[in-house]
């Protein structure tokens, strides 16, 4: 809520400031591509960014309610987050931003890191996304499933980030790694083209970013993780750091793909996702087809 | 090879020195407690050091000839490691240290490190161990065929460590990590029971002591693992910190059970040793049978 106090006004268009380029460009242009690396309009950050009002607000923000996500019970603060991590005396803990189901992929780059750090904070974004990621309280029923069934209760935080998608690829990892230090997470994880959309960013841009701060700089240590999938030939979960076997054997899934199975009313594969995590989606997809 | 000019000879006994406990005991006996936390002669580093002989020699050391395992090819000095590191442009380097057979347990822990550190040293230890264990050259081919299958060859590098098990648990997990430091290693796995014999030492006391020692203090990261084993609820390899699934849903086999089944010429389980591994242990069974 704006006070007042610190706040400046001024209007974004039609002022033109000097770009790195020497160019004379608008702050909105100038946002785009310092966010977002490009001008884009199909770019869905890009094209909110554009289809916002001409005047931006900036000063001291004091918050008179918080926001609430439909999801009450783990509508978690910072300081409530950071509180349960002490009262379980997790001396590190791990933060895992997701916008979809969670897969066998992601449980295991998930337990790849509890293997080593003591907790993990599961931390959907409830917020905005794009009109084809699956709904938050779809994803809220698997995120459920998927720890009540496969994780141990007493390593895993399960709560909400009331923020929204800005699809920013590499300064969007930044920026969730940033919010995740604050929640009390010493550790963060970061896949495989983070916080993507389209082919703007390239796959591991998100990770050679956080080679620009030193260490400490951030507060918080990111794990770079590649891209994992089932491996038949060794018989689990598996990555291309870790994998030596061609990629016929590794059954991995578009998420086209997982959009058509659902679509058919068929159950995904067990190697994808769990089936209890399967159960939830194809309930859903019915319900949604038959609505 | 000793060069005489800085060298202490001193008889061993009857001298009679002062410990921490106020008690007169000799060397020996004061050497047994500090490294082996007992004086029991059933402990097999114990008894090495009683049965030798009187005299210690100490002083500056020369080499004369590098020790050889019978392994030329993987007979790499601590230079030699450290030239291929910075060969394939590693940053980061994990030491694993065995004297056994590689289960699937100990691949877990070294691709769950591999997910997030460049290179593996698999280092074997190749000399004396205790009469139980398996020969090493048995596990050197064990070794050789688990890469050949399973690892990534540009991630991974089998070199033999030529020093004697001292099964002194806790210290030598110490000494073991400043070894793999000396070799290049950035980070080193410390599982279960590391270097332990008997229930000498408590399951987790070489992870604990590695508290004793401030960050940087021994120039290597340790990385604590608890114990895995294949559990047929997660489908795929776990640990007690990431499997919530009760012990029945465990496939583990202790020492005895594997030499049981090797014996009777039973192929190890795929969920326990991978295939090409089961059965260089079981021709190597058969031919000791027959010898």
């Amino acid at each position: 809520m704006y006070t007042g106090k610190h706040a400046h006004l001024r209007p974004l268009q039609p002022a033109f400031i000097m770009a790195a380029t020497g160019e004379a460009v608008t702050y909105r242009e100038l946002e785009a591509r310092s966010v977002y690396g490009t001008e884009d309009d199909a770019h869905p950050g890009v094209r909110v960014l554009k289809d916002s009002g001409r005047w931006a607000i900036g000063g001291r923000v004091t918050a008179l309610a918080h926001p609430t996500s439909g999801f009450p019970a783990y509508d978690l603060t910072p300081a409530q987050v950071r509180a349960v991590k002490a009262e379980r005396q997790w001396r590190t803990m791990v933060g895992f931003q997701t916008r979809n189901p969670v897969h066998r992929a992601h449980e295991y780059l998930q337990k790849v890191a509890l293997e080593s750090v003591d907790g993990l904070l599961l931390h959907p974004l409830v917020g905005e996304t794009k009109s084809d990621d699956i709904l938050a309280s779809v994803r809220m029923s698997c995120y459920e499933e998927l720890l009540r069934g496969y994780f141990p209760p007493d390593r895993v935080l399960l709560a909400t980030n009331p923020a929204w998608m800005r699809y920013a690829g590499p300064k969007e990892a930044v920026f969730h790694a940033i919010v995740r230090r604050n929640y009390g997470c010493t550790h963060f994880i970061v896949g495989r083209d983070h916080a993507g959309v389209g082919s703007y960013y390239d796959t591991y841009a998100a990770h050679r970013i956080f080679d620009q701060y030193s260490p400490g700089e951030l507060g918080i240590e990111i794990l770079r993780f590649e891209h994992t999938f089932y491996c038949s030939a060794c018989g689990g979960m598996a990555s291309t750091r870790t994998c030596p076997h061609p990629a016929d054997q590794h059954k991995t899934l578009s998420g086209t793909a997982v959009r058509k199975l659902l679509a058919e009313g068929k159950a995904l594969p067990e190697e994808f996702t769990r089936p209890e995590v399967a159960r939830v989606l194809l309930d859903a997809a019915k319900a949604e087809a038959t609505a």
